[in-house]
């Protein structure tokens, strides 16, 4: 008779029985010389991250059989430049940001039960109503050329990302990066779908029980050269609801791929909005990327932010690339928006520079 | 004639020469949605590690012919609910804890020699009086169910782990996770033995010179069906030395794996103690989980916790399984304890549940 | 037609889509048993990195064609005996340290293209002066036997590493640790050289906009038995530039390999020196090493350290070794230097010695 007690032990210390490896360690690392100059002051530095945040992350898949699969992602930002890594926020409320340097699986950090039917998605990922920011700007929603619809946003703590989340995605590849993205995430024409709730984490009975729980949605619609998508969503907070709204679209002609995008943002009473319009333009192997974005918000003084940003990527590789961007950010009112940690004045302007290498692995 | 610079100065630069990777990466991401109810408040949220502790590790062993081995074990706690790691402590005392977010090896980090006489361990491990708590708990010592005995304990820093450590093992398999553990560790019948000494490394001449030192002892013996352990542990504070000595013992019928154990605690003055009764019924591939268990202490108003835990995991793969847990536990005097982040009044009761995936890697 | 669409986004999610790895991980655990005694308090511990800085790595290249290569190196220090990780510097400033027991890629963290023109380096990495204290130790600069030119050192934040770097290097393997050193990178005889810029990032206008920039240069030339290096740096600061220039030798007789090195440091008006003489003898399968070193200053009362430091290290494989070391420093004025967690009174001396393991992985 076989020995079930140590069968039953070793179960519960999962991980330590499987010789082979299940895990693919991947990630990115992007440097580049940067430069920002504004009225008041100017700033030269070795930065990360200016095309693509440079990572290390883990990941993996199982097939269950019968259809379906499990798989794990775990993400770190880090900063190449200084060996430190990045912020990631607990409780999706400003009491959350966990910000002392050390290494956290801040980008993404989630578990995956998947079939044919879609996939269920548990853990820290990027809020949907995220997505059409980043998709649809040329230049990456990376470095000095980002578009201002993120850099100005009233977005607050769930902006980008959300911890305690549950999401359900549609017609992706499994434990892909997100819908629209990816390996086996677009191919060619369809319709992709999530879903995502999340909470705060907050006791019972008190008048901010409530924050940080909040909802992202987002469909996308593809015929290969085409694809439009909209998202929103919405996290509650007693000081005042944020919510994200926002739209976009890509058409690629072969010799231009253009693009663009319109936010409707709230932050309690507040109210913004913004938009970008941009395209890339193949050129040899490499690419030219152009954007103009904006971003105005209803607060006092009316601060608007506009930015141009143009910006060349040269592959190496399908996993190394010279990059170089510029861009130009202007203010109205007090918005005083600035590059590459440059300080302007409000109503003042500020340029900045990239110059760069991403690598893969 | 060679070159011995180059080769001395490659020495010193250790594991700079080794293209081929000698590295196993491993871990656990484990997520549920928990909630959890009390007098006071409830609170509903995504955990990490219900089941499972969710975590990344990276082992390895070499082996050093003449029946001598080496070997290494890394392993960090993460939250991947949130994507933050783990605290540790540095020096087995309260001014030790290093809470920040970021992620450390604060489960294992340690090296190892071995052959047939046994293993010496170096670095920060369990200490031995911790396993009796964790192996004879039906419910893994884990989540909602989590035994009272831990729950509860008055332990202190080194409760269950220590860094500055080193231990002999002997009859369990070599960098294996603990004896009565693991691949190798438990193989049918026999005897394991662990050892370990730990240091607070504080300096010479003050009262609390030897506060964090302290030792672990327990022995383990395995008919294959039916195993009894004992284990025993002491650190010294100048405030006064906490100590713990437990024992358990299981016996698998086949139709259930019953098991059980109990722990006499001390810190300073202050005495307590605790049981657990329990066992395991497998139902299909699956196994229902149940628990007993209670802990009181000699503190003023004789503070006592009395839990009752149901759990059923179902395997979806040797690597991946569903699992649920309902727990409630009940409490006399000053005691206040509550389950999955619930807030429940000194002798007042505390209902809880837990609903996730594990999936190893 | 193919989707453009998708693929323009996949270029922006870098390290998603390849599957197979094109990583290394790698690293080294040491562990000791140390024990330091002075005038004022003695310690025994347990302790980390005393033959070779316990760490965990990641690192790959990538042939682009043409000759050039691609290449990254994550490289993160950690306290084996308590599972913490190690401090970073962002700016290259005493407010730069970030030292919260998370893990950092405090030791590198780099990006490097390359080809047989020598490879340019972006990041984290030793600064160049660094080299000639640490090459031309018998001892590994690492644990109890450490030279005092580093111990006793008026370098200031960029004594060992800058943050925010450009380097250029030529005639090492490529991506390898540092010119000198590992793989490839000191076949023989021949010329290697490395320059180094970097940044401390602060805004223009201000007193200290320069403080943190800085350079170095190391330049080394071996026959095989024999080596030669100079190196020289300097960091700004308007409380006073660092600089530090040093010159070592090696030549391998067979039956004792003999080293040295002089220092001449600067940091601000402060004026110090130091130096280091010793070898290390082959005795069967291991070396014994013996070094004094001594370092003085101009700061007032004139104090200086001086160690004599003996150890052996008994190789069990090519990756791992058992090592013990025994120091002595003296001190006069007031100097105060002491081993391994002892404190010693100005003047007075302090004993310590280190017995370990260190496992290479």
């Amino acid at each position: 008779m076989k020995a079930i007690v140590p069968a039953a032990l070793a179960a519960s210390l999962a991980g330590t029985a499987f010789a082979q490896s299940n895990v693919t360690v991947f990630g990115v690392v992007d440097l580049a010389v940067t430069r920002g100059s504004g009225s008041i002051s100017n700033q030269t530095g070795l930065t990360s991250g200016q095309l693509a945040a440079s990572r290390l992350a883990f990941k993996g898949t199982e097939d269950l059989g019968n259809g379906l699969k499990a798989g794990f992602w775990l993400e770190a930002g880090i900063n190449a430049d200084t060996g430190t890594g990045q912020s990631t926020n607990t409780n999706n409320q400003t009491t959350g940001f966990v910000k002392n340097g050390g290494f956290t699986f801040n980008r993404r950090s989630h578990l995956s039960l998947g079939g044919n039917w879609g996939e269920i998605r548990l853990g820290r990922d990027f809020v949907p109503q995220y997505w059409n920011i980043a998709h649809y700007d040329p230049l990456d929603l990376s470095g000095v050329g980002t578009s201002q619809v993120l850099n100005s946003s009233i977005g607050g703590p769930t902006l980008v990302r959300a911890s305690n989340s549950i999401s359900y995605l549609y017609g992706h590849g499994f434990n892909a990066a997100a819908i629209g993205y990816g390996p086996g995430g677009f191919s060619g024409s369809g319709f992709q779908f999530q879903a995502m709730g999340y909470l705060g984490e907050n006791p019972s009975g008190s008048a901010t029980s409530k924050d940080g729980n909040g909802y992202g949605l987002r469909a996308l619609y593809s015929t290969g050269n085409f694809t439009v998508s909209g998202a929103t969503g919405r996290t509650r907070y007693a000081a005042g609801d944020t919510r994200q709204s926002n739209v976009g679209a890509s058409y690629n002609l072969g010799v231009v791929e253009l693009m663009g995008m319109y936010e409707w943002d709230r932050n309690g009473p507040l109210k913004a909005r913004g938009w970008l319009a941009g395209g890339r333009v193949p050129v040899g192997v490499g690419s030219i990327r152009v954007a103009y974005s904006r971003y105005d918000s209803d607060a006092a003084g009316s601060p608007t932010a506009k930015k141009w940003a143009v910006g060349y990527v040269h592959p190496l590789s399908k996993r190394t690339a010279l990059y170089t961007t510029f861009a130009h950010v202007s203010n109205d009112g007090p918005s005083a928006s600035a590059l590459n940690g440059a300080v302007t004045a409000p109503g003042k302007s500020s340029n900045g520079f990239d110059l760069g290498i991403k690598h893969s692995f």
